[in-house]
C-alpha cells in the first residue's frame, strides 16, 4: 500500500476502526518504505562492493597483524584513516595492553624411521607455543586421539611427542560444531601432555580439507604447568605420520620451534560513529576484530568481519540515512590470542556516558550471509524477528539462539543483546588459520551481502531500538 | 515420540478421539523417523562426500564433453559404468542425435589502432558460431550496449565487428537475473548484427568478474540471416577496447575462428533406477546434464548436477532404502547446444508404460543448496512444503514458484512437476562456460548436501506421491 491509499482510508466513519486502520495502514507504510530502502541499499552495495575495496587494501597494507605486531599497527591506522575518509566522526583509538608472540624463522619437522630415512612433515607453531632448544627436540611419538586416551596411557607419554590425531567430525551438519569438537586438543592437548611428562606436541590441523597446509591457531598453557613447545601439523602430514608408526615402532620425530613471547605491547581498538540524531547516547555496535593470525591473510579470520563493519555504516552514511541512535563500528584487537580488546571494551570510561542497544559482529569468514545468532533474554530474539522480513531478502534471516561472537562477549554479560552474522560456513575451516585464508578466497558479493544485512540490521535497531 | 508413546494413547475412550490421536500419533512417529533417517543420511553423505568422488573421477576422464565429442563419449561411458557399479537397476542408454560443433585451433582478435599498434583481446568463439574466413576478419568496430541501440544505430554496423558491451548488472540481487538481463546480446546480437550488415560480432563475456577469462556459450543464429562469426571477449577485454575505442575512432580489431559445425553426431541420455518396491513404474527423476562446454571442465556446469543425481541414488541405496515408487537418474546430453537430451527423454519408447511422478534436476551450480525452484499447477509447491521441514536442515527449505530447469521442461511442459535445485548461486557466473569451471572451485562438502538434499526429496516423493 502506498500513500494514496492511505488517504482513503481516512473518512471511514467509526473512530476505533479509523485508528486501527489508520495505524495497520502507517504500519504497511513503514514496512513498505523500508522495503524500499532495503531495495536501494542492495543495489548500492552491489554496485559498489565497498566491503571488498575495504578488504583488498587491508590485506595488501597489513597482510600479516597479530596482536603486537608492527603489521598490527598498519591495520589500526588503515582502520582508523578508512574510518575518516569515510566521515563517520569522534573516530579514535581506545588503548590496550596487548600480548606479543612472534612465530620466529624456523618451524620444521621431520619423522625419522629406523632406517634413518627422513620424512619432512608441513607444521608450524601453534600461538603462543614456547620455543624448541636450539637443536630441536628429537623423540619418540606417541598418537592418540583425545585427551582421554592420553590419561588412560598413564606413563606412556614420558621423554616422548604427543602426536593428537583425532580429526574434524566430517560427519557434523555445521563445521563450527565439528571444529568444537576437536579443538580442545589444540587448547588444552599441550598443558596435558606436559602433565603426562611429554616433551612436545604435534596436533592434528582444524580442517575438514586433506592437504598439506598447517593450521595454527591459539593453545591455552595451564597455570603451573610446564610450558612445552606444540605445533600443528597438515592433515596429510597427519596422515603419513600415522601411517609411519602403524608401519614401525621407530618413528622418531625431530621438532624445531623458533616463536617466542615478548612483552605485552601497546595496541587499540578502533572505534568511529554515525552520530544518531535523537538519542546519540544509544549505540548500535557492528564490529570485527582487526588481528589475525600470522598466516595467510586474515581475509576470512577477520579481516571480512572488519570491512563489513566499515562497509555497513559506509552504506548507511552514502545513502543519507540519519539514524535516531548512534552507530559505530568497532574493530577490536586480539581476539585471536587474548580478547584483551574485547575486555577493555566495556571498561574504557567512555562507555559510562553510553547505553548499548546491541552488539553486532561477523567473526565468520565473508561467506553469503544465512542469519544472525541471536544472545539475549528470551525477548530479544523475538524482538529481532520483526526484521526477519527483510533479512530473507538477503537469504539472511534464519535468525537462531546463539552465543554472540567472542570480542563481544563481555559486553553480552553485561546484559546487552549480542548478534553475530552467520554464514554459509562449509568452506570456513579449509581456510582458518592457514596459508589458505587470502583474499582470493572472498567473494565480492557474499562479502557484500553480509554487510549489507548488518546494515539493515544496526540501522532498524538504531531507529526502533531492541 | 516413539512406539512407545503411541500404545500409551490406545486406551482413550472415545472412539473419535481415539482415531485423531492415533493419526496424529502416527503422523509425529513418521516425522520422527524421517527425522533420523535424515540425520543418518547427511552422516553418511558428508563422511563419503560420494558426489565428489564421482565428480573428479569424471572431470579426470571427461573434461571436455560437448555434445558429439570424444569426451562426450567418454562422459557417457563413465556414467554408464558408474550407475552400474552402484548397483542401481535397468541401467541403459537412450539414443539420440546431437549436434556436433568443434571449437577449432585458432581463436584470436587482436585491436589494431591507427598507429598500427596491434593489443591482443582474451576471446574464444560462442558455441555454434560459423569460422571467419581463412585470414580473419579484420574491420572497424561499433560498440553498442543492447539489441535496441543497435536498431537505432541503422547503417551504421554496416561492414563493421559489432561488440555488445552491456554488463550484467551487478545491482540485481540474484545472479540469474543479471545474467537473463544480458544474455539477449550473446543468443540473438549475432543475427541482430548480421541483418544490420556486421561482418562479425563480439560479446561481452557474461559474469560479474572482471578478468580475462572469456566466458563461451550458446548463440541461437536466427533463420534466413547470414550466420557471422561470434566471439565472447573477457570483461577485462572489453573495457580495453570499449577505451580504445573512446580514445580514437580509427581502431579496428583483427579476429579468427576456425571453429565448425559437423553433422550431427550419436549420443544418449543415460538411465538407471531404484527400483520401487510397490509402484515401480511411478517415477521420480533426478537429473543433470552430462555434456558440458569445452572450456574449462564443466565442475560447476553440470558436472555437479550429475554426480549430484548418481550420489543421490547411491546414498538411497548405501542406507538401505527401499522406495515404493522407482528413483532414477538420468543424465541427460546436449542441455548447452540443443537440448535434444531433453526433447527426445518423453519421446522414447519406454516413456508409454511409465508414469512421472516428478522431474528433480540440478544445473545451478554445485554450491550449498538453499531450496527448491517448483514448476507445477497450485498445489505442487504447496504439498511439496510437507517437506520442508526436512529441507531446512539443510539450509534448503526455501522453495519458491520456478520454471524448473532446461532439460526437464518438456516433461514439465507435460504436466509433471519440476523441481529445480536452488543454491547459494552469487559464485557462479565467475566460471560459467570459461576455464575457470574447475572442480577445485567445488566444495566437497556443499556439493553432497546438494545430493542429500535431492535424495531426501525423492525419497519422500517416493513413498507419499506428489
Amino acid at each position: 500500500m502506498n500513500l494514496a491509499g492511505l488517504k482513503r482510508f481516512a473518512p471511514v466513519a467509526v473512530l476505533g476502526a479509523t485508528i486501527a486502520l489508520s495505524l495497520t495502514a502507517i504500519g504497511q507504510v513503514q514496512d513498505s518504505s523500508r522495503a524500499r530502502m532495503l531495495d536501494r541499499m542492495i543495489a548500492q552495495g552491489l554496485t559498489d562492493c565497498g566491503a571488498y575495496r575495504f578488504l583488498a587494501e587491508l590485506t595488501r597494507c597489513a597482510p600479516h597483524r597479530l596482536s603486537g605486531s608492527r603489521g598490527a599497527d598498519s591495520a589500526i591506522a588503515f582502520a582508523k584513516a578508512a574510518m575518516e575518509e569515510c566521515g563517520f566522526t569522534r573516530v579514535h583509538l581506545e588503548p590496550v595492553m596487548v600480548p606479543h608472540w612472534e612465530r620466529g624463522p624456523v618451524e620444521s619437522a621431520q619423522a625419522v624411521t629406523g632406517k634413518k630415512k627422513s620424512v619432512p612433515l608441513s607444521v608450524c607453531a601453534l600461538g603462543g607455543s614456547v620455543a624448541t632448544p636450539p637443536g630441536g627436540v628429537i623423540a619418540p611419538v606417541l598418537e592418540v586421539h583425545s585427551l582421554d586416551e592420553l590419561t588412560r596411557m598413564g606413563e606412556a607419554a614420558k621423554g616422548k611427542i604427543v602426536f593428537y590425531d583425532r580429526p574434524m567430525d566430517a560427519a557434523k551438519l555445521r563445521t563450527f560444531e565439528a571444529y568444537s569438537g576437536a579443538v580442545d586438543q589444540r587448547s588444552r592437548g599441550p598443558s596435558e601432555a606436559a602433565k603426562a611428562g611429554a616433551l612436545a606436541v604435534l596436533v592434528r590441523s582444524m580442517t575438514l580439507a586433506l592437504d598439506d597446509v598447517p593450521h595454527t591457531g591459539a593453545l591455552d598453557y595451564a597455570a603451573n604447568v610446564k610450558k612445552i613447545p606444540a605445533a600443528a601439523i597438515s592433515t596429510k602430514g597427519a596422515e603419513l605420520l600415522s601411517a609411519l608408526l602403524k608401519d614401525s615402532k621407530d618413528v622418531r620425530v625431530h621438532l624445531t620451534l623458533t616463536c617466542r613471547e615478548l612483552p605485552d605491547a601497546p595496541s587499540s581498538n578502533v572505534v568511529g560513529d554515525i552520530v544518531g540524531t535523537e538519542k546519540p547516547n544509544d549505540i548500535i555496535v557492528v564490529s570485527g576484530h582487526l588481528d589475525a593470525w600470522d598466516k595467510g591473510q586474515g581475509a576470512m579470520d577477520d579481516g571480512a568481519g572488519c570491512v563489513q563493519a566499515l562497509e555497513a555504516l559506509n552504506l548507511i552514511r552514502k545513502m543519507n540515512l540519519a539514524p535516531l541512535r548512534t552507530i559505530r563500528a568497532v574493530l577490536f584487537i586480539n581476539e585471536e590470542n587474548g580478547l584483551r580488546g574485547g575486555r577493555a571494551y566495556p571498561l574504557d570510561p567512555r562507555r559510562s556516558s553510553e547505553h548499548h542497544v546491541a552488539m553486532i559482529e561477523s567473526d565468520a569468514g565473508g561467506f553469503a550471509p544465512r542469519g544472525f545468532g541471536v544472545a539475549g533474554d528470551s525477548l530479544v530474539l523475538a524482538h529481532v524477528t520483526r526484521w526477519k522480513y527483510l533479512l530473507d531478502v538477503l537469504g539472511a534471516g534464519l535468525l537462531t539462539p546463539g552465543r554472540g561472537a567472542a570480542d563481544i562477549s563481555p559486553m553480552i554479560r553485561t546484559g546487552v543483546p549480542g548478534l553475530a552474522l552467520d554464514v554459509e560456513d562449509q568452506r570456513y575451516f579449509d581456510y582458518h588459520h592457514s596459508d589458505k585464508d587470502t583474499i582470493e578466497k572472498v567473494n565480492p558479493r557474499e562479502l557484500e551481502l553480509g554487510a549489507i544485512a548488518e546494515a539493515i540490521l544496526a540501522y532498524q535497531i538504531a531507529q526502533e531500538g531492541l
